[in-house]
């Protein structure tokens, strides 16, 4: 550990969200500022947690049989001019290598802000027919979009995610693609991450730059502000279109294949970080924590009784539990304790002589703080009890603070205190969206599609706009965003 | 498969080692040229066996207590500056970026060659005693080293890799780290990837930019040059001076840490493809193999066939062998014999209605080609002798391409003929080194480490140095280099 930790108290997330999420970060060693504007380091306890992510939704991406490849690092600066919207987007943050091989480059090469051009164009030169479809590619990498204000692991100018991107005969088989992809996500966020969230449809001034729909998966975070989860793109025939990419279909007549891509990238991290720490550091969720249990003898104790713990550590290895023995000289045991407890290990193990004669161990939960006696048996279920625990609390958290509002003053009023996902009839209307971002720094977050089974799309409804009383159809999820 | 593959007939590797080389690469869809200069794309074929040499890898990194992490790509030039040998290396192969976010940058940011510079900045601002030692990160990313010829997988603009960065109190931990991870490539070469290979130390001028020593695999390839399959370097504490790094020690004294790096890239593959494939395509290696059985039902077979042939796939499946039933229609039997073996699989499994009366399936092992009748039960044993009898080929390839020489004509002779490996007396002295280059294409490899157990340092004979005739204490190993 560094001697930062020692020597400062960490902030309190009570006092103010945004302090104590860069200082938690910092002392819980997750990442660091790199010396390059806008860039950190991933540190090795933060990027296990993107390992965690890996090991989890690779086998998921495979299953669905998308193969991992990879494309080059840079995209010559015509291939990103083709598709008109999709330049508009990226150019304000691309990073130009101008200069290479010690010589001034004849074509500038941007590097990747996102895969589809460089793919596509691979994947024009792969397929003939329409047999050659569908193909199914994903990639693990970096990413480059140059940002003005950055922050920690939400918002920085080169993160790490994956990138799926597949092509099909039909519109859709392609959209079924997106809607896979925007469910493996939520249950990523659900199951490993314990984070709670809303699936839906962007509007077209929010959507992605060259895509047809896009879909997103919100996040509230404890500040009343919505984090973007990642995003699954409907691409329609745009790119296809733009790179003049046709296939013969069955009846031996061009067909442009109709297209999608979908990331999750190292920005989820910031969520978990964000939405389950407390006063006393991180909280990991027990699916994702690198160390799952940490086991400290007491300082003081018998040889037998470190023997004893030593026993407790192999028996929870044995059942696959990521357990670590933290005997280090030199700390004494509260010191200990608020290390780990910053960094968020769920389950905290204390082990003295007592513990050793009786042949149990005292255990406190992270999330609840509580401490009680048990057996080594106990643990497991302990475990999926805190995973479960963090789900609810954020699950509660989003529901207590959405609001279903119907009156401009009451949107206002909202925004202007506690925020939180308001849900709101829009007449659609782009210029409704930009007004009331303008006004109470709410933007439009997604059509909500977390429908009764079967239902693909919202039913209408009868409302009026929320800020321009035209008519309205669906209630849409605004709120102030990261 | 893509139409190209059906139309032209694969080049003969007998006719010549790098047109097929590059034929067959295409052709098996491991990799494709991209459409930016000397960069390639990795297709899911090829970048399946870049994940099992991850999957082999990284549990023995990790099992060592070497923990990965992410290091931003960019890395400002003064950085890089700062040890004078390293910048010298690496300037001329440089890609800058200049330009981000819609303006000129005011520090040019090399992107990443490697990553000692930006690492060890960040070493320094995490360590402050010795008990901060060791620090031991590895990353898995891509690196860039602006290329004027590139080859595929062998010599790219952009490539692949892990590099381990570890920091400790004593030279001699710092040593034995390195001494580790050549140990654990020499590993991964052998069993995984079926190749032999000669360990050792490099020349003074052979050595890394900013290296006390650089030790080395090397490899022999068909055409009897030597392939460079990985680097471990001792970098002494020449970049811990260079950025004025220090903790203190025991005594509260300022120490330079000892620091040492090693990388292993996507270059191997090309190893892998070289050595082992023959003119009817690549032979994989089983260990590697993303398919190991290849499973063909015969065209025209019964449907009681085709649902014995599924049930072998799925006995296979149940102990863990990576297999595919290829029931594609439209295709003959002899196509898809053609194209599985094109692509190397190791084991192809013809079943008809003869073998599904019988309850066996016919076996070809794809190194020898031959063919036999075998039950399920045998292929796990089938794999394993492939596996053994390629490494030792391979062996026995280098081992008799192997030239101990006591003269320089009979040295010139060799190099002007067969080429291989050549052992000989060399003063040491860098000129001969560089004439012995310029006039035979062989340079300096290594100074063998392939000792009898416990042999750290080669033992000194009396020689004379084949160039020069001056005294001589050891015998390296020269060869012309890819």
């Amino acid at each position: 550990m560094q001697k930062q930790f020692e020597k400062k108290e960490l902030k309190k997330k009570s006092d103010n969200l945004s302090d104590w999420y860069t200082d938690v970060i910092l002392k819980a060693q997750l990442a660091d500022y790199a010396p390059i504007k806008g860039c950190m380091v991933i540190r090795p306890y933060g990027f296990a947690l993107w390992e965690g992510i890996q090991h989890y939704m690779d086998p998921l991406i495979k299953a669905h049989k998308v193969e991992n490849a990879y494309f080059p690092l840079f995209i010559p600066e015509k291939f990103l001019n083709l598709e008109k919207e999709h330049v508009e987007g990226f150019a304000p943050h691309m990073a130009v290598v101008t200069f290479a091989g010690g010589e001034e480059l004849k074509e500038r090469l941007v590097v990747r802000p996102t895969s589809e051009t460089i793919m596509y164009e691979m994947y024009k030169r792969w397929t003939q027919s329409y047999r050659d479809l569908p193909i199914r590619i994903n990639q693990w990498n970096n990413i480059v979009r140059w940002e003005k204000r950055t922050y920690l692991f939400l918002r920085t100018s080169e993160f790490l995610w994956q990138e799926g991107h597949c092509a099909h005969n039909t519109h859709k088989e392609s959209v079924s693609e997106v809607r896979w992809a925007l469910d493996m996500y939520k249950e990523t966020y659900q199951n490993l991450l314990a984070l709670y969230g809303v699936a839906g449809v962007k509007s077209e001034s929010e959507k992605f730059a060259g895509a047809k729909k896009t879909y997103t998966f919100e996040m509230l975070m404890p500040d009343g502000k919505a984090l973007q989860g990642c995003t699954s793109h409907d691409l329609g025939q745009n790119f296809a279109k733009a790179f003049h990419w046709t296939v013969q279909d069955e009846k031996g007549q061009p067909l442009y294949p109709w297209q999608n891509s979908w990331g999750f990238s190292t920005r989820s991290i910031g969520g978990l970080i964000m939405a389950h720490g407390d006063d006393q550091g991180l909280i990991m969720p027990p699916n994702i924590a690198p160390i799952q249990v940490i086991l400290i003898p007491i300082p003081g104790s018998s040889p037998k009784t470190i023997k004893y713990a030593i026993a407790q550590r192999e028996a929870l290895k044995k059942i696959g539990i990521r357990v670590k023995c933290d005997d280090k000289d030199g700390e004494s045991a509260g010191f200990k304790f608020n290390k780990w407890e910053v960094r968020g290990v769920p389950i905290r193990l204390e082990i003295g002589d007592k513990e050793a004669e009786e042949g149990i161990v005292t255990a406190v939960a992270r999330d609840t703080m509580q401490k009680k006696k048990v057996s080594i048996d106990e643990i497991s279920g302990m475990l999926e009890t805190i995973q479960q625990n963090l789900l609810e609390t954020h699950k509660k958290f989003t529901l207590d603070h959405t609001h279903t509002v119907e009156s401009y003053d009451h949107f206002k009023k909202i925004m202007a205190g506690e925020r939180g996902f308001i849900s709101a009839f829009w007449c659609e209307d782009a210029s409704c969206e930009t007004k009331i971002k303008a006004e109470t720094k709410a933007s439009n977050r997604c059509l909500p599609l977390d429908l009764p089974a079967g239902r693909q799309v919202p039913k209408e409804e009868k409302g009026t706009c929320v800020h321009c009383g035209k008519p309205a159809t669906h209630r849409w999820l605004f709120a102030q965003a990261y």
